[in-house]
This record gives structure tokens, C-alpha cells and sequence, in this order.
């Protein structure tokens, strides 16, 4: 029997879906699936059949949200592709234990409108966030910009609700925010890229809403003097500080050209930092004006409107957008010890420059958890050709990054393309125990196989 | 041979110390242990080296902090006591990271004025915090005062170093706040109440010192004021709100004649609750004055100096001491949504006077992450006669518990007096999961065994 018919005994018509290029296509059009079927099923107990027949029939299952990952982690070229869109209530807001329940499929845009509607902040915020999914912030371990003051998604869930792959429910979405019973179970399956099991739904915290907001635009000569002002700042407004965006002079020119906005600074490196508070005191603009001005960064710009602060954003935002012209880059989500960054920049460029003639460097990030995006362009290279490229410009950034005991793998997970590099940050038997974890939930390997695990 | 002569050729004399009752005797004095010797090894290598010969003989290995544990995990008949108290040295302060490296016998109030001298807060704080160590609050995820601001232990851990039953080393000391490289491992061996392996150092998250505070004691008719206070100022004060103390009049009676001074209020229950800033403002205390009035809650009192404060904080620590009077309790630690509380203790006291009849109930707690201390003395029921009773009390606070989606162990841990109610808070396919990591790591299960797992 075709595996469609099998399927069709115990799913409804509206589960079994067409595959279109949206599901098929990687988000860098890098690599595109070709599965034996695409699944999007409406309900838990369907999920649980699906994983139990696949389970029994050893029939691969790959999990996917918003498809907006970077690693490749949702391709497939067989099986199962499970997408998860149809989860998309809100199933609870809670205020008295300040959490939201909300299914994995829900957009991440979404989660932050319906807490916002309650008068609660989720803060969790990604320029993909009007199509990521929660089930895959989650499965990525997603961070973004408000990492500083909130944590990455890892520390904004409180209860997981999974199908493992034999089928089984496990469901833990009570709002304790204490609990010590064994194990930690639930932070395996956050950041395990979809290699342990369906998550179909999670209780996320809330936080108040900011009702005070400063934002600067804040030019200065080095790196250097950026740890200083993050320091200084972290010293004096703690928690208030919530963005802290590192961009070098070419990221900001090309952002700056392609949105056609002035730069507010002219300078070799630029901050932007916002600072919030959840009392309506309107007074931040003004300690942080006098902040900047006794710490000596007097190239500084405060936004003095909404305007202003949504151009000082887009500015940062449209990075991304406005490198395209440079070609396909290979691209690299790098973190290191904070002190560190400004030495790793200067050597892995001169290294890079020296290796790769003419090679360009869009450099800017979350300077304030030590996490930046590196993407790297050949010259006269078209398109995909760049990643004939890639291991070598790769070999050259993480030597750089491993001398400074930094991470391969910030926010965006392993997937596909950094598999080979897993056992440069994790030892033999932090691997092995890996292993043994995904050998005892998956026996048959039938969850997202080939992806995160060498 | 004799074992003693055994660790005598690989370890120096000063690491074979004396059994000393301190090191035996369980806090609660409710168990003794007789380990064949105890060992308090000063190195790295000289834990490798335990663990290995250890690992290679089969013998059973019980790591020790501060022996302020209150499961009884600490507690061996057997093989090695394997104290940890000479690794007390703070290894690294890092101000760009907002971290620091110690050792994992360091005594937390020492880390606690490590960073104070650096200018920064270590958060976590508990009664016993002039005896525990980092690495017990580790391996226990060691709640207590701030945890509604700052997260239990398991939240201001960056990064670990572990010695593996078998001696291997695992060492992630560097500060990187953002790292998704495989499946979370710190977190599997935070919370593991020493069955997976000894804990040598960590890298702990540092705050800005809070400089501005203010602290209330509320008296309110009900729990479900109580609820109402809390969301109230959640909402409007956020982050700022530090502590949300719940203590009943019973509990608040007892406290006040054994310290000697009088409360603040007179009601049914009583809150003490505190706000910090970072910022030096001098403003909380009126901002809190106005709101309290505002929202209502007009049976409070404001500290207004610094002895204020001290005392309304001795009548709230003093708790535990003066309930000694009331003979040997069977103690609980739990937790349970806020919005339950009110529905809990009200069924619980009611089923537990029906069943035990003049019993005496101590409620108190962390209410702000709705964890609680529920202790009960039976009348006429001498010292540690009362842990006869243990099952059956524990049987109706715990259905009861679990009635409302609550936790049997908030804070303090399972050890091996709550190994028996696992089964009723985790599914089977967990517990599974659970003995598949232990059995991987710990195949001779020599490290703490019999506690934790059933
Ligand atoms: C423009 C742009 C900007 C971005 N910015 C950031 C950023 O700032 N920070 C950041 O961290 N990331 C960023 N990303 C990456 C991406 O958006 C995140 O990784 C996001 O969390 C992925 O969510 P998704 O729903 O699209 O997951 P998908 O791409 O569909 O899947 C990602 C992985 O999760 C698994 N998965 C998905 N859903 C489930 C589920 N329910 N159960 C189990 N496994 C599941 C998949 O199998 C796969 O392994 C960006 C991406 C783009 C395109
Ligand atoms: C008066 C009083 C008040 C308390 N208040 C609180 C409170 O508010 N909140 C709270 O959470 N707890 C509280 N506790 C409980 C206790 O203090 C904590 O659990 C503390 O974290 C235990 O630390 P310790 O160093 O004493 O650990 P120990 O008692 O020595 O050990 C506890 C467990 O940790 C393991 N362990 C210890 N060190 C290591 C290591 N280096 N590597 C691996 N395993 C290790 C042991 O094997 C054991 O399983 C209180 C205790 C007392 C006596």
C-alpha cells in the first residue's frame, strides 16, 4: 500500500498536504527537500499516531516550524516532513504565575501580540519573527535581540509538552517555577533541533511591558571602548539594558545605502543600545544622555522620537538585506568570552585577507552576550559557487575562534552544515553520552537523522 | 591491602582526613553515615585520580559540600565520603562578562562577598548560606530569597567543570552566554544531587549590586490577597520585586516570641515583600508607599531605616529556629501554580486536621514562585518519633499537592527521602530516561547511589 493511503487510515484529508516550495526550499536556498510525504496534523493524538506508525515501520521524521532556520536543519530527502503550523492556539494566559501556554506551531509574532494583549511582554524578538514557530525557537534554542536583559528562549520556558518518537506523551505545562525531581529533562529537548521528539506545545514566562524607553546610536574608534561602554553601562543601569549591537563601518554603510537613511555616527565601529524600564518614569532618555556624556562617548545620538528609534533600528535590521548585493556569503553564528572579541576580530580579518584576496567582512552582533554574525564574501563569486568555498574560509574563522575559546554555534544550532565541527566544542565523551541519550529515545533513528549528531 | 593505604599511594596525607561528626551527621540528625574513609582531596587530579581507582574497583563515592542538604543526600554507609571543602578558591572575576570562576567547595557566603568586593551581586541566598557550598547549591539547584528576580542556581550557571565516574574531565569554564552546540549536558548535572559525577568549579552569572531598596510587611485577610498583591506589583514594579514572602499567622506568632519582636501587623497572614533598584534613587520606598495605598492594602508598614528592615528580615528567617519547640516536623517543600495556593492549603489543613487530629501546621514561603515551607507536628510526639507518622502525613499533603499540579520537591531535592513519590510528579517513559543517562555515565553505579532514582 502506498504510504499516503496508510497514512490516510488514521489522519483526515486536511492533515495529508501538498508540498510546496515554501515547505521544500531551505530559507538560504541552499538545499531543498524532496520527503515521501508532508504531514500537518491538527492534533495531538494525530501526532501520536503519526510517530507510533512511523515508529513501527521505521519511517524517518523530520519536525518543522516556520522553516526560517539557518542550518538546514528541517531538510529532508525522505519520510515524514511533519510541519507543525496547524498548532497555533494560544492555550492559556496566566497572570498570577505571569505564563502563557501556547502550542508549538504558533508564530512567534503572535506569542508576543497575544502576551501584549494581556499586558504582558514576551520578549523574544528575531527579524524572522513573523515566521518562525515557536516549537522551532525552541528546537534552535533561538536568541536574537533582547538576550541581555531576558535570555536566550532556553530561559524563557517553563513547561514542554513532547511526543517522543515511540508515540509517547509527555507533558509537563504547570507553571512551576521551582522543581527539582530528578534529572533535567526539559533543556535536552531545547536545542535539540528537532533529533528527540515533537514538541507540540510549551508554557513560556512573561515579563512586564517596558514603559520607559533610550535609545543611543553611539560611535567609537574600537572595540575596545565598545567592552568599556558595555561594562560601564551593565555596572550603572543593570537590568535595564536590554540591546547592546556591535556594527563595523562597512555594515553600517551598506545598511545605510540600501535603506537610505543617514548614518547617526561617522565612525569605525557603531553601538546601538536601548535601555527599558516597566515603570512609566520617562526619565531614561535623560540619565542615559547624561551617562554617555560623563563617560566621555560624546559621539553619541539619542533617538528623541519614535521616528528616530525606528530608523535607528532599521538601520541595524537592514544589515542583513543590504549585504546581499556583496553575493552569497558563508556565513558564521560565533560567540566568545566578551573581553575577547576585540583580538578575535583583528586577527581573523588579517588572517581571512591574507588567505582570500580581496575577501569582504560584514561584522556586527550582539556584542552584549558576546555573539556575532560573520558572514564573509569572495570577490567575483557568483552565487552558490561561494560554498565550494566554505570549509576553508570556516577552517580559518573557527581556528581563530577556538584560540579564543569561543563557540561555533551561538544561536542558530549545528543542523546540516556544522556538524563536522560539533567535536571541536564538545568532547568525545560529551558526545558519546549524546548519543547514548538519542539511542535510548530513538533506537531506530527515525527523528530529523543526519542532523546535530556527528 | 587496606583501603586507607590504597588512596595513601596516589593521594598526599593531608587529603585522607577523619571522620568528624560534623561530616557524618546529617543536618536534620536523622541519619549517621560510615563511609570505609574520608577523603577531601585538593586537585583536579587528585579527583581524577579518586574516580578512577574508584571506578575501576567498584567502589561507591559520595560527594559532600557543606552537609546542609535536607534529603538525607549526603548521607553513606559505605566506600568514600568525598568532601569537597578544599576547593575554596575563587578562580577568576570577569567584569566584560558579568562572571566568575569558583571552585565548587567555596562556601556561598564567600562568593557572595567575592562579588560584592568586585562591585557586582551573586544573587543566590539561603538561610545555611554560611555552610553551603556552590557546588551542593548546584548539584541540589539551590532556590531561596531572590529567586523571583534572579532564578534558582540552575539559571546563574554559565558553565561547569565535572569529573565523570570514570575520572574523565569535562571542563566548560568560559563565559559564553550564548552556546548551542547539541544537547544541554550542565543542565542534566545540575539538579543531580551528586549521582552523575563530581562538580569541581563553575562559572556563575554576576548582577549590578542593587542600591536602592525597599521593604513592606503587608497584613492581608486571605492567600487570594495575597495572589492579588502579587500580580499587582509584578505588574507595575517587574524585575524590581526581589522577595515575596508568605507567612502565616501561626508561623509569625512563633517567630516574633522567639525573636523577641513584635510584628509589624496583626492578621491572618502576613507579607514581606522587597523591591531593589540598581540605580541609586532613593525613590522605591515612596513609590511602594503610594502603591500599597493605591491598591489598597492599607495594613502595612514600611521599613524606614535599616534596623526596620533587619528585624521585619529576622522575623522572617527567625522561623525555622523557633518552630523547634514544637517537637520533630515532617517537612515539606513545595510548589504549586500561584493560583492554587489559596485552594491548597485550605484543603490541606483541613484533610490533615481530620486525619491527624491537634496536628499543627507551619506555612510559609516563597509565594512569588509559589514554592512553600509546609512543615507539621503531631502533639505528645517526642523527637524523631515523628518520623513514624512520615508516610502517612506526607500521603495527604502530597495528594493534595498533586491535585493541583504541584511539585513534592520545590528546592530542597528528592536524596533518598522522597525517591519513593518520583513516580507520582515524572511519567515512566522519564524515569526511564533518567536510569539510561545514569547507567551510561555510571555504569557500576558507584556515584551516590540509592539516591534520587527509585
Ligand atoms: C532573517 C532571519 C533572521 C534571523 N535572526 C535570528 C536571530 O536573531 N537569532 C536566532 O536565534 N535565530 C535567527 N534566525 C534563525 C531562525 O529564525 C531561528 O532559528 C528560529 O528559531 C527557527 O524557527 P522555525 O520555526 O522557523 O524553525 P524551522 O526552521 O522550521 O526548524 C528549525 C529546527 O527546529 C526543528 N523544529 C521546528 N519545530 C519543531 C517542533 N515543533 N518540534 C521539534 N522540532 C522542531 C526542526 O526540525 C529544525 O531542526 C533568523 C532567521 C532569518 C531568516
Ligand atoms: C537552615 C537551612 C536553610 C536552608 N534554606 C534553603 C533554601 O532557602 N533554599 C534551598 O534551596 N535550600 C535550603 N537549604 C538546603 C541546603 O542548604 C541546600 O540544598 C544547599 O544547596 C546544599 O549545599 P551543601 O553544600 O550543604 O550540599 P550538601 O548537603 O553537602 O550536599 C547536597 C547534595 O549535593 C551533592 N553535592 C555536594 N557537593 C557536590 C559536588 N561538588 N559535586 C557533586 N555533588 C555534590 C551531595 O552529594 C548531595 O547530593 C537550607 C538548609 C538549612 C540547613
Amino acid at each position: 500500500m502506498h504510504l499516503h493511503d496508510r497514512f490516510a487510515e488514521f489522519l483526515s484529508a486536511s492533515e495529508i498536504i501538498e508540498a510546496t516550495p515554501a515547505l521544500l526550499n531551505d530559507q538560504r536556498r541552499r538545499f531543498v527537500s524532496s520527503p515521501d510525504i508532508v504531514l500537518q496534523p491538527n492534533s495531538i493524538e494525530s501526532v501520536q499516531k503519526i510517530m507510533r506508525f512511523c515508529f513501527e515501520n521505521r519511517i524517518r521524521v523530520t519536525p518543522q516550524g516556520g522553516n526560517t532556520g539557518l542550518c538546514g536543519a528541517t531538510v529532508t530527502t525522505e519520510g515524514v516532513l511533519l510541519n507543525l503550523s496547524k498548532f497555533n492556539r494560544i492555550r492559556d494566559i496566566n497572570l498570577a504565575d505571569n505564563s502563557m501556554t501556547v502550542e508549538a506551531g504558533v508564530i512567534l509574532q503572535n506569542a508576543q501580540k497575544a502576551a501584549a494583549e494581556a499586558g504582558r511582554l514576551f520578549p523574544l524578538s528575531l527579524a524572522s519573527e513573523g515566521s518562525c514557530q515557536i516549537g522551532g525557537n525552541i528546537a534552535c534554542n533561538a536568541g536574537g535581540l533582547n538576550v541581555l536583559r531576558y535570555g536566550t528562549m532556553r530561559d524563557l520556558v517553563i513547561g514542554l509538552e513532547i511526543v517522543l518518537p515511540n508515540g509517547e506523551l509527555i507533558s509537563h505545562l504547570h507553571p512551576l517555577h521551582k522543581n527539582t525531581t530528578g534529572y533535567d529533562l526539559r533543556h535536552l529537548f531545547i536545542g535539540s533541533e528537532g533529533t528527540l521528539g515533537i514538541i507540540t506545545a510549551a508554557t513560556l514566562k512573561l515579563f512586564a511591558n517596558p514603559l520607559d524607553k533610550a535609545t543611543a546610536w553611539v560611535g567609537i574608534p574600537d572595540i575596545e571602548s565598545a567592552v568599556r561602554l558595555l561594562t560601564e553601562t551593565q555596572a550603572h543601569f543593570a537590568e535595564r539594558l536590554c540591546s547592546f549591537e556591535l556594527i563595523s563601518r562597512f555594515a553600517a554603510e551598506l545598511s545605510s545605502e540600501f535603506s537610505n537613511l543617514p548614518l547617526p555616527t561617522h565612525s569605525e565601529w557603531h553601538i546601538l543600545l536601548e535601555l527599558t524600564d516597566s515603570l512609566p518614569n520617562d526619565s531614561l532618555n535623560g540619565q542615559l544622555a547624561e551617562f554617555l556624556y560623563e563617560k566621555g562617548f560624546t559621539d553619541s545620538v539619542l533617538a528623541q522620537s519614535k521616528q528616530e528609534r525606528i530608523h535607528m533600528w532599521a538601520l541595524r535590521e537592514n544589515i542583513s538585506a543590504s549585504q546581499r548585493k556583496l553575493g552569497t556569503s558563508i556565513k558564521h553564528d560565533i560567540a566568545i568570552p566578551i573581553g575577547c572579541v576585540a583580538d578575535f576580530v583583528r586577527r581573523c580579518a588579517k588572517d581571512l585577507e591574507q588567505n582570500f584576496k580581496g575577501i569582504q567582512i560584514v561584522c556586527f552582533g550582539h556584542l552584549g552576550d558576546g555573539s556575532l554574525h560573520y558572514n564573509t564574501f569572495l570577490p567575483d563569486i557568483l552565487s552558490n559557487e561561494a560554498y565550494r568555498y566554505e570549509d576553508d574560509i570556516n577552517g580559518t574563522v573557527y581556528r581563530n575562534i577556538l584560540a579564543c575559546n569561543g563557540t561555533v554555534a551561538a544561536e542558530h544550532g549545528i543542523g546540516i552544515i556544522k556538524k563536522q565541527w560539533l567535536d571541536k566544542v564538545r568532547t568525545p565523551a560529551e558526545i558519546a553520552l549524546m548519543k547514548s541519550i538519542k539511542q535510548h529515545l530513538d533506537p531506530y533513528n527515525i527523528m530529523n537523522p543526519g542532523k546535530l549528531l556527528p
